[in-house]
């Protein structure tokens, strides 16, 4: 959609499971043509971008790179990247290049209803960079993104992983574990406060855990660290005491500023 | 500002610490009067609420009972009620009558800048009966949340701490410790999930120390459960159980989505 707006591209394919998705993506403007067959969508595509859950994007793009012309470009918009760098590193021949993206964009909502040809507006994109990383396309990639709006961040992929644990994994683990233990008699009181801590608790699971187990590593480490500050608020509850649990909100809202300044 | 433009007080009168701040809520219409000294603001006011600090609401209660005219009704902002109701059942006289309220509205900014005439609009607002609550009085209450646009719902103190501690003070918790842990040089890969995540975790310092001293006792109990639903978590990402993660996925989806239909 952001593509099309923008006439950036020649002709945009959209390749999915349910040709309903596609008509209705075609309806919405976003694709110009629409099809089940990978073959047929990437057989004349210099550019594809893998959307698919995280567990399933290398082997698709491995799958796609069997099809699409010679000299084609593929990235991905995967919120884990290190195992799927290192897979297509490893597997994928010279004949196309891939380089790892990941928008940070979207909600935890999901299809091509809700697709906004702004998303991408104004929004960090990480690119990530290795040592085999191929330069021109690596490029291409960053100028991709920027067209679409999207301000470029290169990353390494296990940079990449372990900061996205703590700005994204973690905080989803922490709003889906408040999702599931606020008791249903409790419903009639949640106000504003709980409904924007757990929007991210309606994430799509199947996605939400693939994400989970590609990022095991640095999502466990990030949890650990979680339960330290927990910890350290219940130890000033239990205690009573006020200047240690005013030191740990202090340090709250002063980060928490920090973001709101640089918006 | 709600009761001014639905013209509900002859009379409205604002009391608080600093001139300038009675003089902006003067300026933006919020109050016809302002002081700093209790006597002379409560001595004609046979309506009172109370929107101090709630380790402060219930002596500011007792001090205001001592200059309000007989017969006068009192009630109060605060997210916690146990200790506050308990404190003015004992102490306060039959001269006045107190009702604890918690209008579940605001956000985590103060200051009469950030005042709206429609604040408590279509919002729950929470007023605490006892056996020894006074029922003319709590009638008053009730219609006076229920005539700035709020729905009321009436619970015991206890109940609303502990029901308060699961949807508001255990993810305000939950919130600043994920605050408290983004390492500095994440910050530049931080999205609308971790600020929307956040958001409450740049509450005031002082006012939430409080409040979870306040009700320290069922937010360490609700902290608990939390810790044991984040180990469920942590046991699955371990073992790398995709079902037991997608599991605990589906149910804070579920969970999660309920609240959307019902808003």
């Amino acid at each position: 959609m952001a593509l099309k707006q923008r006439r950036l591209a020649r002709r945009v394919v959209g390749i999915g499971r349910r040709p309903s998705s596609l008509r209705q993506a075609r309806r919405l403007g976003a694709i110009d043509y629409g099809t089940t067959q990978m073959n047929r969508g990437v057989c004349d595509a210099d550019f594809t971008v893998l959307c698919t859950p995280v567990d399933a994007i290398a082997n698709h793009a491995m799958q796609a790179a069997g099809c699409c012309p010679q000299g084609a470009i593929l990235t991905d918009s995967g919120s884990t990247k290190v195992r799927i760098v290192a897979q297509l590193e490893t597997e994928l021949t010279d004949r196309v290049a891939f380089v790892g993206s990941h928008p940070l964009a979207g909600s935890e909502k999901s299809g091509v209803a809700v697709a906004r040809p702004d998303l991408f507006d104004g929004r960090v994109c990480v690119v990530t960079k290795t040592p085999r990383t191929p330069k021109q396309p690596l490029e291409i990639v960053d100028g991709f993104w920027r067209s679409l709006g999207a301000r470029v961040v290169r990353m390494s992929p296990k940079s990449h992983d372990r900061a996205i644990a703590y700005t994204s994994h973690l905080p989803h683990l922490a709003a889906a574990a408040l999702s599931i233990l606020l008791p249903d008699e409790y419903k009639q009181v949640v106000a504003s406060g709980f409904r924007d801590t757990t929007r991210i608790a309606a994430g799509d699971p199947g996605l939400w855990s693939a994400i989970f187990l590609e990022n095991a590593g640095p999502l466990l480490e990030s949890l650990k660290e979680y339960e330290r500050v927990l910890n350290e608020f219940r130890k000033a509850l239990k205690s009573g005491h006020t200047r240690s649990l005013e030191h740990l909100w202090r340090r709250s809202y002063a980060k928490r500023r920090e973001l709101d300044s640089e918006i």
